[in-house]
C-alpha cells in the first residue's frame, strides 16, 4: 500500500511531531510559505509550511493553483487560526504542473455553469467535492440502513423489453444499423434482428421486476440507474438519474409509509453526523447566495435547521380528499393565484399545490395517500370505494415529490381488470399476473430519487450540480 | 410497521413460549400435520405444527407448495430433528392460493434452464435464494469494504458519448424513429436531431470518468451495471452485468495489486461469515453434482475449501513475461494439448493458459502483471522497455479473470502518442488529456466483475443464474 498519508486521517488523528509524507493539489500559495493542499479525502486543506530559504525559485514558481506536489516533514500544531495542526516542510516534490493561465479553476467564485461545462475538474471544488461526499454518504447510510434491516439488494435490469409501467418517455437500445433498418414484410421494423430479438428500452423503473423478488425473498430493495427520455430543461430533471425502490412482501399501505418515514430520516441523520463539515460549509454558502435575494424569498430556516427540522418531526400523513379540500378552500385559490386552479376532484396535484401544503399550510414533509385510482398506475391497490388507490407521495420543502409508493394490487381479478381498463397489453405481463396467480399476498413499495434527495440535504438549486456528469437534452458529454 | 415477525429473526433470536405472527410461503405439508413455510428472510423454513382436528378439510386442502399462508402460534423448542425451534399454531389464514397442476416451482429438483424461464419465480427456490442473498451481502461488502477505507461512492454515467476505451461492442441509445431516421445533407445520421444532439452508447466502464473524479476526490469507486453488444452465448458472458471499478489517485501499480487482493478477500471472508447457511448449503450442493461427474472432472477442493483457501493464501505475483516462459515450456505447450500454442512473446493468453498457470501450476489465484503494451488499452502507463505496460489482471480457479487494472498513464506526451498510435480521436477525449494537463498525479485503478465473483462464491455454473434477470442474446425477457 502506498506509504503517503491521507489529510482526512492526519486531521482526525492530530499526531503531533509524527514525520510523514502527503500529496495533494495545491489550493493556495501564499507568501512564500504556506501552501494549502487537499486530496480529496476531506473537505479540509492541510497548510504545509515552508523554510523560503531550503528551496530556489524555479521550484517555488512552479508551486501554483492545481498543481500537485508531494510532501515530506513533520506535524505541528498549528500557529494559525482555523487549522488545529500544520505540516513543516522538510522535502518538496513537484509531480504535476498547473499552467495559471490555463487552468479553469482558479480560487474565485465560479459560476456552477463554468463548472458543468468543466465537470472533469469540478470535483477539486469544495462546493461540488462536498456534493459528492454526501452524495457517497447518502449511498451508503441507504444500504447500511436496509443492510441492517433484512432487505435484500437486488439488481433489477437496465435493458427491458417492458414498457407497461408507463413512467415516462423511454429511451430505444439496439444494436441495429440505423442506416439499413431490417424490415419485415409488413414494412415494419424487424426487431428479430436485433441485439435482444425484440424491441428493448432503457428501465424506467425496476419495481415490477422488485416485486417478483419480493414475492421469493421478503423485503427487497433496487438501487440504479433509471431513465426518462423527456424534453424537460429544468433545475429538477435529467434523463439519467438513480433510484431506490423498495419492495415488501406482506407490508400494507401504511407499514410503507412508516418505513419510507424513518428510512428518509435514517439517511439524513447519518449524513448530518458523517458529513458535518461539509453541511455546515454548504449551509453557509446557501445563507450567503440568499443574502442576495430580496428578503420574501429567503428560506425561513437555514439548511441545518431544515434537516434537523425533518429529523425530529413527524410527517403530516394526509388522504387525497383531505389535501384537496385544503387546497380547495386556501386562500390563494379563491384568489385565482394558482396557474391550476383546484376545482374538482380528482385533479393531479401540480407543483405549486404540493408546495403549498408542505411549505406554507403544513410547514413539513408532508405525506399524501388515497389518490384517485384515474391518476394513478395500472399496479396500485384500488380502495373499497373503488375510486382511490392506495397510493402516497412523500412531498418535502423546496423539493415536491421526494417519494411515490403504493400498495399493489395483489388481486388477481382487479389487477386484470384494471390494466384492461387502461389499455395495457395483459400478454406483456403475464409474469407479473402469474405473482397473483401463485400464493398472492398483500405488498407494498415506493420509489425515492436519490437526486433530489441530495438537494434536499445539500441545498443545491440545480439536480446537474448533485450528480458527477448529469444526462439532460442535448447534453451527455464526458 | 407490520405486525408479523420475520423468520430470520424467530430462529435467531429463539424466544421460547413467545405469541407471535408469521407469514410465509408453503414449501412442504406433511402428514396433514407439518408445515413448512419460508419468507425469503433467510435460508431456513420455519415449521408450523398444526392440530389437524381444529382446521377443516376445505382449509387444509388449500395449503399446497407455494400458497401463501399467515400463521398465529406460539414459539415452542423443536421436537423434530434439524430445527431448533417450530410454532404451535393456533390460528391459520389462507393468503394466495397456489394450484398444484398449474405452479412450476414444485418440491422437486427443476433445471436451471426451466428454472430461467420462469425467472420471475425461481427466487422462491433454495439455491436461487441463496445465490441472490450471497450477492446481496457481497454488493454490502464492497460497499463497506470501500466506506471504511475513506474511498467515495461515485455514479458514473450510463449513457454516454465516449467510445475510446474499445473494451467491447456497445449498444446505441436513441429516441430517433428507427422507421424514419433523420438524414443530414450528406445522408450520413443526423444525431442532432436525436435526444442528447449526438450518437450516444451505454457504457463500457465508467473508468475514464473515474479517473476525472479521483483526481479531485482521491480515492472513489464506481459499482455499476456496464454493457457488451457481444455475441457470445457462453456461461461466463452477460450483455448486462455489473461492475465495481476503483480509482485510486496517488497509487502506482503495486499498491493497486496490494488493494485489489485484500478487497477481495475481504468480501468473501464477509461474505463466508454473514451467509453461511448459504455456502454450507451451495457446497454441498456442488459436492452432490460433482459426484455424476467422472472423477478427474471433480474439483479437487470443495467449495467451501476453495473459499478458505483464498482467504488464508496469498495471490502468486507474477510478470508477463515470467508466465509467459512457464506455458511456453510446460508439458501441455510441448505436447501440443493447447488450442493456441504458446510461441512468441506478446501474444495474449488463452482462458487455458489462464487455467494452466492458475488451476495446474501454481495452484492459486494468480497475478499477471506488466503485459505486452500491444495487447492493452491506450490508457496504461508504459514500462521504461517500451514495451510493456503497468497492467495486471487477477485471474481465479474456475473462472479467470476476475479483475483487469492498471496504473494510469499520466504523462502528457506518452499518452498522446499512445491514443495517435492506436488511431483513436484525440478530440473526443480532450477533458481526458486535461487531467493530463492540470496537477497531473500517478493513480491506478481496476475493474471487478460482480458476477464472476459471485460465481467464484456461491460454485454456480453459468453466469445468468447468478443475476436475478439475466440479459444476453435474443434474450431480454422480464
Amino acid at each position: 500500500m502506498p506509504n503517503h498519508s491521507e489529510i482526512k486521517n492526519l486531521l482526525e488523528n492530530r499526531e503531533i511531531g509524527k514525520k510523514i509524507v502527503v500529496c495533494g493539489w495545491v489550493k493556495t500559495f501564499r507568501s512564500n510559505r504556506f501552501i494549502n493542499i487537499n486530496d480529496g479525502s476531506c473537505i479540509d486543506d492541510i497548510q504545509c509550511v515552508i523554510d523560503l530559504d531550503s528551496f530556489n525559485k524555479e521550484t517555488l514558481s512552479k508551486i501554483t493553483t492545481g498543481s500537485s506536489i508531494r510532501v515530506k516533514g513533520q506535524i505541528v500544531e498549528s500557529q494559525g487560526r482555523g487549522q488545529n495542526i500544520e505540516i513543516h516542510v522538510d522535502n518538496l516534490e513537484i509531480l504535476g504542473l498547473s499552467h495559471p493561465d490555463n487552468y479553469p479553476i482558479q480560487p474565485k467564485k465560479h459560476s456552477f455553469e463554468f463548472l458543468r461545462e468543466n465537470a472533469h475538474l469540478r470535483a477539486r471544488t469544495k462546493t461540488i467535492s462536498s456534493v459528492l461526499r454526501i452524495r457517497s454518504k447518502i449511498s451508503y447510510a441507504i444500504h447500511k440502513f436496509f443492510n441492517d434491516n433484512n432487505f435484500y439488494y437486488i439488481h433489477t435490469p437496465i435493458v427491458t423489453v417492458s414498457d407497461a409501467e408507463g413512467a415516462g418517455e423511454m429511451f430505444k437500445v439496439t444494436t441495429l444499423d440505423l442506416k439499413k433498418i431490417p424490415q419485415t414484410e409488413n414494412n415494419d421494423i424487424d426487431f428479430s434482428k436485433d441485439f435482444f430479438g425484440k424491441e428493448t428500452n432503457l428501465t424506467v423503473s425496476g419495481q415490477l421486476e422488485a416485486e417478483a423478488m419480493a414475492l421469493g425473498m421478503g423485503k427487497v430493495y433496487t438501487f440504479g440507474p433509471t431513465f426518462r427520455a423527456e424534453n424537460s430543461n429544468t433545475s429538477r430533471h435529467l434523463a439519467e438519474f438513480w433510484m431506490i425502490e423498495p419492495e415488501m412482501a406482506f407490508y400494507e399501505l401504511t407499514d410503507n409509509i412508516d418505513l419510507a418515514e424513518s428510512f428518509i430520516k435514517y439517511v439524513i441523520e447519518y449524513v448530518k453526523i458523517e458529513c458535518e463539515n461539509e453541511i455546515n460549509f454548504l449551509s453557509e454558502r446557501l445563507t450567503k447566495e440568499e443574502q442576495s435575494m430580496p428578503q420574501n424569498q429567503r428560506s425561513e430556516l437555514s439548511l441545518k435547521e431544515r434537516i434537523n427540522f425533518v429529523i425530529k418531526n413527524d410527517f403530516v400523513r394526509i388522504n387525497y380528499t383531505d389535501a384537496f379540500n385544503i387546497l380547495k378552500n386556501c386562500k390563494p385559490n379563491k384568489k385565482g393565484k394558482f396557474k391550476f386552479p383546484v376545482k374538482e376532484w380528482g385533479i393531479d396535484f401540480q407543483s405549486e399545490h404540493e408546495r403549498f401544503l408542505v411549505e406554507k399550510h403544513f410547514k413539513s414533509p408532508v405525506v399524501v395517500f388515497d389518490y384517485p385510482a384515474k391518476i394513478k398506475a395500472f399496479y396500485m391497490r384500488l380502495n373499497e370505494d373503488k375510486k382511490t388507490v392506495r397510493a402516497m407521495d412523500i412531498l418535502f420543502p423546496g423539493i415536491g415529490e421526494i417519494v411515490g409508493g403504493s400498495q399493489r394490487e395483489e388481486r388477481l381479478d382487479i389487477l386484470e381488470n384494471r390494466i384492461k381498463s387502461m389499455g395495457i397489453d395483459k400478454k406483456e405481463l403475464w409474469w407479473y399476473l402469474d405473482l397473483r396467480k401463485f400464493g398472492s399476498v398483500k405488498h407494498s413499495g415506493f420509489g425515492l430519487g436519490l437526486e433530489r434527495l441530495i438537494l434536499f440535504i445539500t441545498g443545491m438549486g440545480n439536480i446537474r450540480d448533485v450528480i458527477p456528469f448529469p444526462r439532460t437534452p442535448k447534453n451527455a458529454d464526458f
